[in-house]
């Protein structure tokens, strides 16, 4: 994700300059072009000449560098998840705010133009109040276990659906999770307590009930979608598709399926840094804050204490 | 279609009886289950206890047998071509109406429920004025060049869609047609003057333009569309699903297609048949009329007179 | 439902005859044509010449009158739900089976094409062992609350789900059910114990999960669909779509949405009861059984437990 | 057009600098940020620093503008038409060919996803021999009649359709053209000979028929699609969504239709820059060609000369 942030920033936003990058691994931060390259982050936060930092580190070091960063006084964009606990999330959001910096987290499922325009449908009355909401992703496979840990399908994964259904319940909070697991892509990673394929359900307070669903293999390719049951009418968001071409022949009619990640949200991740430029720039509160990330923490962690337990779990408010 | 008509109204109508079939082949109309199996038209003309016909037979035969049935005082339901030729169609018209019985022809797509609901758009007013329209036909192929005749493609084919063309411009007439065929599917064809695919242009007296599409196969299965643009929208109709089902794996989504007209079709040839059943109960005019048939007529004549010309001709009117 | 049985029977079915109504009602029994009208079941017992019947009455007499029907000796077609405890559910299979007579329960969507080709999938293997499945039902809304009791969510409408489930996931059973319902719709129903909004989790016991999921109003109509996701790919059912007609206007592209469940469905009911016919003619088991009644019985009781207790609940197995 | 070119250079092609612009207007030049700003293209061809040029300018200067680039050594990105002549188009070709730079005219079709996606089934065997083809161009409307001349319905919109035509029919060229125009949006137009809606029959010589079609004005917005029938199956491509967000209420199921060519077809236009430096940098051939937009050119002219003449006429080859 640094690399593609990095791309990002120098090829398609003209409001920004890819100053210098940190990178530990020698090289690595030459070969994405910016002015100067770093080998540790200390270097960045001593360089004057920086105003904001993106953070696309292993998620255990992001507090504590959101938390370093707001310190030397630069703005931050952090990676999800911002934080692997409550205290650690709370930690970075009072850096900042001490600091006086932004902070910005990367929940770029906000930014992608369907679940933006579903958004605007619910700001705008048109879905009327949420009952029944869903949110999902499926990745095409292939994940290395050795970079797997019990919680990643809570705390990595999980974590952009569970940021998604608050983003389209508006104003209503989470107050009990139920989570259902299993390792069935990879039988063998039971035993080592991994889970690759996971069922959570959330009761809002407003009654709304949302169900977030992940699965670590799809053999049709990347696939994330939402659905929203309002009082007037649902919203589905996501098509999978990756051109608008289809192909009929003698099997019957055939559609090209998007295979990454990248396919899908390459509009996103353009949108998410645009927006943390302009928030810094013109002093307006970023569009998903580090208060957001705690809370889908809050999600994440019920959810992960639901398996252990079998049972729902309230979620740990504010 | 003989036996799919009967089979139609023996367990589909429940205000008709299958009184009689006539078949000259032996044993072909007892298999349809009817009260009485004749071999000669005459004896359905003889029965009294028969009200109506549905005439489906070769189609040079069509016009004789509507004169035949309309003077021995039959309400007719005609497959179509009703006739090849226009006098034969003004014959067959009037003969109907000096006998005062109903006549209606088998422009089964009219009932089809995508096209009953454009029609709808149109005479609410919500596609406003047509300015160009589409209709086309193409069969899943394996045709037997033995019933083909150097006009079968428009006087059989594409007669559906001329007729279809006039039913999304209503009110309007076509003034001049303009048609490119050849043998593409079947090269060999072309020495006999066969023809397997063809496009059609029609200009219409309101400005507006339509274009009939044919092509003797298509590997995918069967497929009829429509789609008029209007002042006030488009409508598109014919999404050739044999289901709702979407089946995604490792090639992509795939989506079945149908593979046969009846399949596609079926309800709307019940609808026609029950159209005629009430036209004839309740005394009012039939949907599809003998003049509707004339005018597709018209259109195939003018369309194989342009490949044969090269030109541009003109439609010939009541 | 039992006036729409009775008219595809009479209207759909070659192979069967409506030979007798029963209704309480005066009249209601003539209107639909049978044979014979009665007001009494226990004359259609009596009667000598009704081979099998269907059975569509206020779910709390289906048990007894299975029973019944057996006794006498005739061959049952129960709506669902069969039953509402899992002893008469018993009962119902127990008197079928001494009777020697044919049992099928009113699981129509199993007929539904969509879902009948998920299943040849499935069977085929094409789609591999299933991972995450989900079935909804929504319905356009106006429910009498009259007719209304807290179980209905779970014993009328997601029973359907329940049952396609278990029909999606073939030679798993359930292990454990989590719930979570309310009446969001109707916020008032929430003192009378009414439940209008439910999402159900089901876990089985080759791992996979299931999601089902009613709201008793969906402002765009009936919505029913189902999807599995195995190890091979995906499957969705339910399109939801009236017609294949798509209008384009100022607005957008619009889509026609189905209002009713017999507007989806009517070929599925027409298939069951084919179905049911066929059993009865040729003595193979009937494609919907007592025992899946059973089955889908037993998880909406361990549904309906799991709201009162907040905690998931075991299936009880047979 | 030139504004948008200028603004994907210096935002999305890392690869290139927008060195220079040339507007006659004054300050127009500066608003694109380019490094110098010119009022005359003679100061672009005399400025050493500037490697290639993108034309965009009204149609009647793009041949001219061609050749004088050409002679100052400059490669040549011309928008489309290239020539309002077969004679200029020639002299075009023929200065880019004499001076050695690379000419590549602005048929970004070719270049957008779906467009690509279906000249790989047909490069790869998949859509088999083209027997039918179909190119759409309908525009949201709202055009200035000052801006609008007789030809530009062939000449400026439909050369995308009959370039996309030849592009989907590899390797087959264009023998006869036969269209029919009017002016249905705006019937004033009439009486200046201004045209505004047009459909265009083409039979190439391996027997395939395209239709091209266009009209200004579509109330859902902007319109372009594609289709291609072969031998192996049927290729659409261009699906109008402006997202992959779908609405149901009770009016039905609403998606977003794309108001914008430059919504649609963004990435394409990236991508035939980047095709353009590309072709500069590696020295291979640019994709479309000043051949391409001669051959668009022809069937335009004789497109315009069937409407004038009401006879179909041949298409003249290089």
């Amino acid at each position: 994700m640094g690399s593609f942030h990095g791309e990002t920033i120098r090829q398609r936003l003209p409001d920004a300059r890819l100053a210098a990058v940190a990178d530990p691994v020698p090289g690595a931060a030459e070969r994405l072009g910016a002015d100067r390259a770093y080998t540790d982050p200390e270097q960045v936060w001593a360089d004057d000449d920086v105003d904001a930092v993106v953070i696309a580190a292993p998620a255990r070091f992001h507090a504590d560098l959101v938390v370093a960063a707001a310190r030397a006084g630069k703005h931050v964009f952090c990676e999800k998840p911002m934080a692997l606990t409550l205290a650690d999330a709370d930690r970075a959001i009072d850096a900042c705010r001490a600091a006086g910096v932004v902070l910005q987290v990367g929940f770029n499922r906000r930014f992608a133009p369907d679940w933006a325009a579903a958004r605007i449908l619910l700001d705008t009355g048109q879905l009327g109040t949420p009952r029944l909401l869903r949110s999902l992703t499926r990745d095409p496979g292939g994940f290395d276990p050795a970079r797997v840990a019990p919680g990643t399908i809570f705390l990595e994964t999980l974590i952009h659906d569970f940021d998604t259904l608050r983003f389209l319940n508006p104003g209503a909070e989470p107050v009990e999770v139920f989570a259902v697991a299993d390792a069935l892509v990879e039988p063998e990673w039971r035993d080592r307590g991994l889970l690759d394929t996971a069922v959570v359900t959330i009761r809002f307070d407003n009654g709304a009930v949302g169900t977030a669903e992940a699965c670590f293999e799809a053999s049709y390719g990347y696939d994330v979608r939402g659905e929203v049951l309002g009082s007037g009418g649902m919203a589905t968001m996501g098509d999978g598709r990756r051109t608008g071409l289809t192909f009929s022949y003698a099997a019957g009619r055939m559609i090209e399926t998007a295979r990454g990640d990248q396919e899908l949200f390459a509009g996103a991740y353009t949108a998410e840094l645009a927006a943390f430029v302009a928030a810094i720039r013109t002093g307006t509160p970023p569009p998903t804050t580090g208060e957001d990330a705690r809370a889908a923490l809050a999600i994440a962690l019920a959810a992960a204490e639901s398996v252990r337990t079998g049972r729902p779990v309230g979620v740990e408010g504010k």
